[in-house]
Order: C-alpha cells, then sequence, then structure tokens
C-alpha cells in the first residue's frame, strides 16, 4: 500500500526526467507552444515515445481500430480493468501540459504502484486516446467517440484535415468504429489533467476531483457575400461578409456575457483574404459553453438571430452547422466522492472538453486537475510546477490503487 | 493613318483569338477566378506567352533589373517611345480582365497600326509590369514603383510571400531599383484596363478616358491580447483581440460612409486559428480611398482612434502600420484632354491604383477605362464583351497613332 505521506523530493525528480523526454517534441521555437497535430510526425513521435515505455515496463500495448493506444499492466483476464491516460495532440501552439500530463503521470503512477509494491487485483492500462483537440480533423475527442460509438465511423473517415487529408489516410486504414468489446473490459476511467482556469490557484491546492464538464459545443457560421473590387465598389453597393463576421463576433461576446456563458470566435477562414478585395464568404467558428444546456441553445438561438438579422441588413446570407455538441457530463458522484474522501482535495467543474467526458457515458469516470499557476490554457503561458505535477502523479497512483485493489 | 471608323468583326474576332490563348491559365476550376501571382507557375507562363508575342511580331524583349518586360517596336534610337501595356498578375481569385486586357490589347493596338501601315516616327513599347496587385509581396505596383524609385530596393527584395519566400529569392536576384536611363527613354504611358465598377454602364459607352485615381493605401492592424482556453477562460478575464478586431472592422465601415469614402478589410491572419482557443494575436489589413487626401488621412485616424479606445476596453494592444500609401494622382490634364476629343470618350476618376498611378509623376500618363458590364472587379465575375475589348484595342491603336506619330 502507499503511504499517504508522498516521498515528494524523489517523485519530484522523477517526474522532471520523465517529463523531459518528450518537452521538446513539436515545440515551436517562436511561440514556445506545441504544433502536436493528430498523426503528425510530432505526434507519431510521441506515440512511439509511449510504445518505448510502456515496453521498457513490460506492459503489453493494443491499438484499438481507431488510433488509440492502450498499455497493460497485470493479467488482462483478471477482471475488468481500472483505464487511465490522456492524449498527446496540441491546439496549435498549445501548451506543454493539456494532455501529456495525464499520460506521462500515469506511467510514473505504475512505477509508484510498482516501487510501493502494490499487486493490484485487476489490470491498471494507460491509454493514449487520438484527435483529443480536435485541431486537425474539427471533431475533439474523436478516437474516445469512435471507441465509444458517438460518432460514425464512415463520417469520421471522411474528415479532412485543411490540407485535405482525410481521417482514414491519416490513420492508414477505415476507422473501426463502436468497440464495445473492449470498452466492457474496463471498470473506470481516471484522466489526470492541468487545470485550465485559476480555480486551484485560488483554493490554494495542487490537485482537484472534477465535478461536471459543461455542455459545449462548435457551430460553424458561413456568411456569404459579393466579391469585389475594395477601391471601387461604392460603400453602398458592397455585400460584404466581413461585416457580418464581426457583427457577430461583437454578439458572441455580449450574449455570453448576459448568461454568465462562455462564447468564443478564435478561428475564421476568408476568400479570397486579399487587402484589396471585398471577401466573397468569411467563415467563423462559435464555440460555446454554458452551466445549464438550456442556457447553452439560448445563447446559440440567440447568437444566430442576431447574425441572421444583421445579414438582412448587409445583403449577406448566413448558415450556420453545428460541427460537435455534447451535453452536460455529471460526472459519477459516488466515484468523485470516494476521491475527494481519499485525497482531501476540493471539487471543480470545467467548461473544457476531454475524453472523460466521453467516456463518463459508459463507464464510472473522475478526473483529477493539477494546479495552473498562470490559470492559461491552450497557450505557450500555460504552465504547472515539477512539484504540482508530482502531486497529482502521487494522487493519481493513490486513486489506481483504491480502485485496482479494492 | 487609321480610319476613325473601326472595322469592328474582324477586329472583335482577332481579339477573341488572342485572348483565348491565356484564358486558361492560372484559373481556378472551382471558382472560376485566377491564381497569377507574381512570379509564380502561371505569371511566368504569361510572360512566355508575351515573349512569343514579342518574337512573332519583331519586337525585341528587354527585361529590366526590376522584373519587368519591356517589348519594343521601331528604331530604339528614333526618339523617346511610346509606352502601354499592364501586368498579368491577379488578386486570389481575381477576374481574367484585370491587367492582362492592357497587355494583350497593346499587341493588338501593334497590329492594327500595322495593318494600317503607320509607320510611328518614336518607338512603340508593349510593357508587363511584375507584381501590380500586391497579392503576393504586400506592395502594390511594385515593379513600376522600382523602376521609378518610389520603393527602396532593398526593402523590396526583402518583402516576403505568406510562404516566406522573398521577392529576390522570386526574381532570382536582387531588384536593382531606380532605373532613370530607362524611364528617361519614355515619352508618355498609356494604359488600358478594365473599369472596375458601373460608370460607362450607366454612361452607355464601350470606352472612357480616366482623369485621377485616389488617394489610397494600406494599413496593417496588429492587435494583440493573451491566448487561452475558450471553454475554460472566464469572460471577464479574456484579453482577446478578436473582439478589438470585430469592432475596428465596423468602424471602419462607419467612417467611410460617414465621409463618402471607401474602407475594406478583406484579410485577416489569426494565431493560433483553433476553435478552442482565444487568439493571441489578429492582424487585419484596412484599405482605405477617398476623392481627398485629407478626407483619407482623416479616416485612417477615426479608425486608428476607435480603435485605440476599442483595445483598452479588451485589455488588447494595437499597431497600426502603414504598408503603402499613394497619394492623388491626377493623370495629365492636356493628354487627357486631346485622347477625349480624339476619342469623343467619357472622363472618369477611379478608386483603384495602377502602374499608371506610379508612372504618372514622372511622365505623361493617361488611362483607357473598358466598359464592365457587372462592374465587378477583384472576382471571378469581373467581365467585359469582346466587342467593347476590340473598341478598347481600336482606341488604344488611335492613341498610340496620335503620340507617335505627331
Amino acid at each position: 500500500m502507499l503511504t499517504h505521506s508522498v516521498e515528494e523530493g524523489p517523485l519530484i525528480n522523477r517526474f522532471r526526467k520523465l517529463w523531459a523526454e518528450i518537452a521538446g517534441v513539436g515545440r515551436d521555437s517562436g511561440s514556445g507552444g506545441y504544433l502536436r497535430y493528430a498523426l503528425t510526425e510530432a505526434e507519431r513521435t510521441l506515440r512511439g515515445w509511449f510504445r518505448e515505455q510502456a515496453d521498457a515496463r513490460g506492459m503489453p500495448v493494443q491499438q484499438d481500430g481507431n488510433g488509440n493506444l492502450f498499455a497493460w499492466w497485470g493479467d488482462p483476464d483478471a477482471g475488468e480493468a481500472v483505464l487511465t491516460g490522456s492524449h498527446f495532440d496540441s491546439v496549435p501552439h498549445g501548451g506543454a501540459y493539456d494532455g501529456p500530463l495525464g499520460i506521462v503521470g500515469a506511467f510514473l503512477a505504475v512505477d509508484e504502484l510498482r516501487a510501493a509494491g502494490v499487486a493490484p487485483d485487476r489490470p491498471i492500462v494507460v491509454a493514449a486516446f487520438v484527435e483529443e483537440e480536435g485541431a486537425r480533423f474539427g471533431v475533439p475527442c474523436l478516437g474516445s467517440r469512435l471507441l465509444t460509438g458517438e460518432i460514425d465511423a464512415d463520417r469520421a473517415a471522411g474528415l479532412r484535415d485543411r490540407a485535405g487529408v482525410s481521417f482514414a489516410d491519416a490513420l492508414g486504414a477505415r476507422p473501426a468504429g463502436a468497440d464495445p468489446t473492449l470498452l466492457g473490459r474496463f471498470a473506470a476511467f481516471v484522466e489526470l489533467h492541468v487545470e485550465q482556469g485559476r480555480a486551484l490557484v485560488d483554493a490554494d491546492a495542487p490537485v482537484a476531483v472534477a465535478s461536471a464538464i459543461w455542455p459545449h459545443g462548435r457551430w460553424r457560421f458561413d456568411f456569404t457575400g459579393e466579391g469585389n473590387h475594395a477601391g471601387t465598389t461604392r460603400m453602398a453597393d458592397r455585400r460584404d461578409p466581413m461585416l457580418t463576421y464581426a457583427f457577430t463576433v461583437l454578439a458572441a461576446n455580449k450574449e455570453a456575457r448576459l448568461r454568465d456563458a462562455h462564447a468564443t470566435v478564435g478561428r475564421v477562414s476568408v476568400e479570397p483574404n486579399a487587402t484589396n478585395a471585398i471577401p466573397s464568404r468569411v467563415t467563423g467558428w462559435l464555440d460555446a459553453r454554458a452551466a445549464e444546456a438550456e442556457t447553452l441553445h439560448g445563447l446559440v438561438e440567440a447568437v444566430r438571430a442576431k447574425a441572421t438579422e444583421r445579414a438582412g441588413r448587409d445583403g449577406t446570407a448566413l448558415t450556420c452547422t453545428p460541427e460537435s455538441a455534447t451535453p452536460l457530463v455529471a460526472f459519477d458522484g459516488g466515484l468523485a466522492g470516494r476521491l475527494v474522501t481519499l485525497l482531501d482535495a476540493p471539487v471543480l467543474p470545467t467548461g473544457a472538453g476531454h475524453d472523460a467526458g466521453v467516456l463518463a457515458a459508459h463507464l464510472p469516470t473522475a478526473m483529477l486537475f493539477v494546479r495552473n499557476p498562470t490559470g492559461v490554457s491552450h497557450s505557450p503561458a500555460e504552465s504547472a510546477t515539477d512539484a504540482d505535477c508530482a502531486a497529482g502523479v502521487a494522487a493519481l497512483a493513490r486513486v489506481l490503487e483504491e480502485l485496482a485493489c479494492h
């Protein structure tokens, strides 16, 4: 059994050493952020590293039919396994911790248990899910959605990145889709993740247990107008979709503030995107989240209504397409309560989606958050101290012991 | 001497035939528009075609040290030459006529003069200027600005396209810059160009003479904020540069309307441009034009002031960088008057920049516009009938005869 007072110094050093092995992979020297898109060279390098780490620990690696990796510790026939892990892929110029902390931390937690002589009654499995961010193929949590059947395999196969490469081509095969047999082998899932806000700074605690994930989704707004010459077209004759787009960005911000919700337009695409041409088309992606599904629905409808009204005034046209939608995820209350008692940690909701949010509909699922001093995420400024990461590993090890031995 | 009543049928056929030779070069089958960026494969194909056309007419071709092409008809020592021509390069998904009409038309005008037995007293030179649109390297009229010394050769050499290729690398040499010797060999410049508005439709005339080009320029607005997670960052904690950008787009539109000026934000660049990340940086390019320099200055200053004020509220920062500025160009009044009398054509100002606008500061310069039924330009919808193009060629031939024989 693990001692309750973790030997922090050695664990911090072990964390630092293992973390350094991947710190340079996919790092952009200009921004200091990471470009680790799913199934690109950088992420494949990390997948290779995953296999090496599993091999070094004698943990057989299984790749499922959807591009997710699983490394097994213990007799696979010894009962339903406890699953842990996270993802390697990043948003463009994302931080170091979002994803990889949950995989590096999982291997280190296995080391902690072994060093303490813990012999689990059931297998412990470390996972690396593919395309969690949706930064390459547009649908977040693609690997876990495929595994659980929450996205159709044919639809996933045909998703394309900005260069036109399909997910099936990147994977090297059509994804297999729902795999209830594999899913049925897991008793629970626990994901260790960096916090993406400042609540743990305010609470003065290194680790928290998640309570819920806000309902959230992505909506694509396509504004079309009439491409024309910027110099010679009278203002009154224009049908400029950039105006409708700009109005919609401001409307989304205002409507979110009115509702204590979150709305962001962080991605835009313009045709032809030339300085001296009125655009023919502007596409913006709305990311919206709220504590209640009804609030989220009201927010998106209000933005859509305002955008449509403005399009009428601008002589432009709007189509609004939902690209993904995730309902409220309330993590297993019994499990969360058990972990809170075990770890004496605070409880937090989050606005961020995770593979844990997808898996929560199918098996008891929990998340642990590690304090982030900047509160910033999806940015090179994302941060966590080695000591807090080690505290996260120690917490995860205790949770795995609790779930796999009792 | 040319007859005043043009034989339109045969000239229309000759136009149609020569035009068809280049109609497919750089055409995007999806949009129907053209991707003919300076010194890319498509534009190089057209430059090769230029040399073939000159060779076929026994016109020696000279490339100056800046990438501009000149094809000479007549004894180069027979006095200062009459220069005509335009450019091959396009904006992204631009129309067929903007540029190429002035080069194809120039070769056909030479044919008209020869067929009529006209023997000019001075040389006639057909030019193809490089990078008129600024679509690849960001500075419009780059070739004519270099020739006239209006841009520093070192600055031009270092201009980079979106892939990071410098103008010097694309050209294969550092540009030579100002060439007063070459410039001194020209007595006048006349550019035939498609109209970029509907004034000739309203006037029911196929061809007009230009009076002036509005003062105009490009300003780059860099908005910086704090990249962060779209799901977890509270609205009140955000420093989102997309909001400041959106506000500035709407402010530019409003301020231009208030002044009877033109303002367009048609190009934007976002970092990291991810759906689930608040941007760290948004860059927008303001294209602004007005009939008076003072109006233009007031417009840009008003947009900058409103953007700065909004940046303060958004917690973002703004830098505004002028990328190009062209003062009012009043074409040579005596020359324009002579052409109006010769052609019995209406006179038009324009909001569009042209190489003729750059050259006008250095030698007597005129422009002829050909009617555009849609009034649309910098778009696949740009249009001109073969009959109107032939009328433009006939007008250009008469102008060249007038200038080269009298």
